[in-house]
């Protein structure tokens, strides 16, 4: 008999759904027992993703037809919106499953902001106030003892390991701190758009979202966390002809600080930690480094206007920005070791 | 009798080098009658750039064995350092000559500032105080009575076009700019480096020479110009897995002006331009719009930071970004139309 | 008054539909007066196709509201199937108009054959009789007092011009013939098809339509034609994670011939034309080479196999493949320098 | 005190020294103690190769610094040529050390050939004599008995796996089979080539060493051997823009047998293999199914000339086509789970 935890991946035809049955299939302690995908419910997972081949997985089969009582955990690769609603049934079925959400549904904490942000009152408050933020180096601890984790987006991912420290330090001014992010097309998800097209996408660079981005208020909520104060923080993302990576270009004005201070105070704050790596100085963060890996690498430059600084990291979008982070918080989570299924070395070249 | 212009390039085997070929192969006014690339003197030019197999080209030669005075212009496409000695043999040989260099040994009007950043004394400082700055838009009447305009640098064109109407509108505080700078690979020329092999510099997202790019101190030098006053600004490159295209993506502080005043005053500015267009309200620009051409788009959009402004431009490094901005002065140095031989449509995708 | 031609582009929301309009645009004896598409009526152009922000186009319409008697030509790049009942209604409204077929409706001259491969009878049968394959290099008389041209697809293109001399020369034995395709992803369309996101297209290569692919039996029309007796090839695309371009790697069993047998026939078959061009022995084609161009390159190459030999040819498959064939056909047929408008050189890196 | 094997990698500092890096380092049964690359000696493997900045690597060293005896095994990709005398010396002062060569020194068996094609008489003849060609699923006796394993080049592995069992199975004439093979640009090392510049191999497709490359003499000596008979078979790479991947068209023309037929021999050639899957009939392999894995897909097709079949099979060239088969194979010379710290799933996207 197994002693693997039973998993189960709801929205698997989806590219955070198929990352997180890459890497829990080859999980020491998990075993996938369950995945969802509605539009596809019938059909065998390698005729959704063919780079599966070689696994032997579960039919893909509809969200409700799932008996939640067999399950250990559950991955929740959804679109926000249903999610919560999903969730709430999930949580009611057996109270003592684990929930790691990818959506975006319980991240923001203050309800007001999350109606403003996605356009309608949430529908499962008693559980976004339950919910834990998934920023594993930060909120470990609740992690550790929640049943239902809200795992951050890929940017705040990458911004907050990059400035949360410092804001926490008040080494930074919290309100100058400008955030110039790019990100792989896998982003955007795979839903069928435009602008995600090989011949659009391809061989070319834009803006989107100037202003208007989801992961703001995300961002936000946590450096005012740090802060002890509201803050507003610029967040331009573009979109970077790669299927993976993202890239978060932080300038931040020093609060009497010096470059040299922000460095030590991130060193400082990673010392201990198995997947954030503080570049030494002069090396340079590049998406390349981390592919298809769960690290995080940051470095920090001296601006050439004084009194300023730049602060660089860099992620997976689908790992440590989505997949990679949940399983890493289902490790705290179950006790496992928390690296456990996550020590894949980047894929370079 | 052919009435066209007879005109040489120097470094025909560089990418700007063969983009001045490109576009001078079709122009109705110029004819190439010399090519120089001394590491490749004796081959055929479609030996070095295949693509150029439809054309009738003159052999490549050593530049030592040009006879200058059969020539009325030369695009001079040879790397920093070695180009000023050059370039001053060619207007001794030949005083009448029309010189369009695109290296960057003659944008810097300042001596100390020249020596600084590419470390050594000028060699031929009277030259350097004769030649004008390429920037076509800027400096129209002065490139069009001269004989030496030293075309600026790819980064340069996208943000002083971006920036250089705010600053003299005073509409911004130039103490605080910020340019978080995207480039295609070709940026970085065809010599053999190991960054910019397809293995290393695809799929992947690099931020380079942070704080230490030789393009700053250009930008500097014009932004002071407009603004009346020395000013340091943030200049951070980064590397994109693409082959052509330059996005700057500029971080402004308004001072007392709006996001439309900013909007406003460049298209004012470029209302009879035909090469920069200032996108409407809400329109993306893209490299992709421009790859190819010799246009420009510069877009105006709100930070969610009080009193501060985002203004993005796009432009194809190779063209407007060097050769296309080279012939466009060539044009007015003769008394040409302003786009004669420059009018090709961004190729898309 | 303008003496250029009236020209309409049916279907210019489709990446052909664009390059024709890139191209016309441009053109010294033409003016795009219309433009439809049907999805996007109403809007303008530079909505649907941002890089177009510097052109003064007409607003896009359907294709019912245009007059046809306003117009010399059209241009049609609408889906197979829908497009043979648009050409007969707009023929019927004016019989003097010259239609530039860029769709798969009036290529096979056999109704069988299309019935077979396209699931339906044709439905203007009258006008499948009267259209002349556009492939211009083998029927340029017809093709010169025609009005109905049905430009041949891409990979034809390429095909053809790689094999027709010798199936005609009798060097090769028509039996035989193998071609191994490769294409850019614009071939797909513009089309929302999951294959062809950049996360799934990009950094892989897959075969697809192994055995299946439309293209095949225009190939084989045309191989027929030319060798007088019925042929089946091997034709077998692969997608290739590039916008545009398309290779033909085709391998021939020789008739007697030798290599350079086949390079001279070849050569001589293409002497005088302006598009096609034979490599020098031991050049290889590369589609980079022809990119955004009109121009074809071909090589043959020994095989180690005794008596066969390798034949490789390059196009974009936008242009030769389509819309700037359509348009060297329309030079034609008004009396036009062949070369009109098409003279692009294509664009490295 | 660790019982893992010690393990040195000579030429680290190429692409297949370092996927071989990469999968080392997660082995659960080996130890990465010795790392070389003489050209790069005295510095730290991160600086070489930044994606390991997580990993604790033994700094690079010369070849000649090495103490062999201290190893139990050693990795070598190093060039062809100098590699041969390398491995002898290494062999001389260990002769029980295990040596998984993945250059080309000791792959060809006919000394003959070997000369013919690399230029010189080999300078390690007896070794030459005693390695074992290291293609694991038809050598698997041989190699867990040797101590020097060939490992085949990445063409090679990938046609001869589609083959080979049907050459055996007589179901296939050998002596009309056609190889059309598309590489990724890894596949031509981390040497600097201008034609491997992202700006030169990107956005496009070109044919190279046709008829001359050296793999093709492999492919033979494997295929005769298959087939009891001297075979030419062709052998036609391309270089397609991607980083990783490898896929072969192989056209076949079938002796008496049918497209089930060749289906059904290599499923039942592979059905014990952990890392060769046979697709079902319709399914169409792709690169992107096998990226940064050790597995290998195969898919047979008809052809639409009668007594024709198309074989198509697909391998990521620096893991089953280098590092991961020559991990594969220690692992058998070793006693190990023949999949131990090979069973990474491919990442897609």
């Amino acid at each position: 008999m197994s002693s693997k935890k039973k998993i189960g991946v709801l929205g698997a035809s989806g590219y955070t759904g198929a990352d997180a049955v890459r890497l829990l299939a080859r999980h020491p302690h998990a075993e996938i027992t369950t995945l969802t995908a509605n539009t596809h419910a019938g059909r065998a997972m390698e005729d959704v993703f063919p780079h599966f081949f070689m696994l032997d997985l579960p039919k893909l089969v509809e969200w409700e037809k799932v008996d939640w009582e067999q399950l250990d955990a559950v991955f929740c690769g959804l679109p926000h919106g249903t999610t919560q609603e999903i969730i709430a049934a999930v949580l009611k079925a057996n109270p003592a499953i684990k929930v790691l959400d990818m959506s975006a549904d319980f991240r923001l904490r203050d309800r007001e902001v999350y109606a403003k942000w996605y356009g309608h009152e949430h529908r499962a408050p008693e559980l976004q106030g339950e919910a834990v933020y998934g920023l594993t180096e930060f909120y470990r601890k609740k992690i550790a003892s929640s049943r239902l984790v809200a795992c951050p987006g890929c940017y705040p991912t990458a911004s907050l390991l990059a400035l949360v420290p410092l804001a926490k330090a008040k080494l930074i001014d919290v309100h100058d701190i400008l955030i110039d992010a790019k990100s792989g097309v896998t982003g955007a998800g795979r839903g069928l758009k435009q602008n995600t097209l090989f011949s659009e996408a391809g061989e070319g660079l834009s803006p989107y979202s100037v202003g208007t981005h989801r992961h703001a208020p995300e961002i936000e909520q946590e450096i005012g966390a740090a802060a002890g104060s509201a803050v507003t923080v610029n967040f331009t993302p573009h979109l970077i002809p790669m299927a993976r990576g993202e890239l978060c270009t932080c300038y931040v004005r020093l609060d009497g600080a010096s470059v040299d201070d922000l460095r030590d105070a991130l060193s400082n704050a990673y010392r201990n930690e198995p997947f954030v790596h503080v570049a030494k100085k002069g090396v340079m963060p590049q998406t390349q480094n981390v592919r298809g890996s769960n690290y995080v690498q940051i470095g920090v430059f001296p601006d050439r206007i004084k009194n300023r600084a730049i602060v660089i990291s860099v992620l997976d979008n689908l790992v440590k920005g989505s997949a990679g982070q949940a399983i890493q918080n289902m490790n705290l989570m179950f006790g496992f070791p928390e690296t456990a299924g996550l020590e894949q070395i980047a894929l370079f070249p």
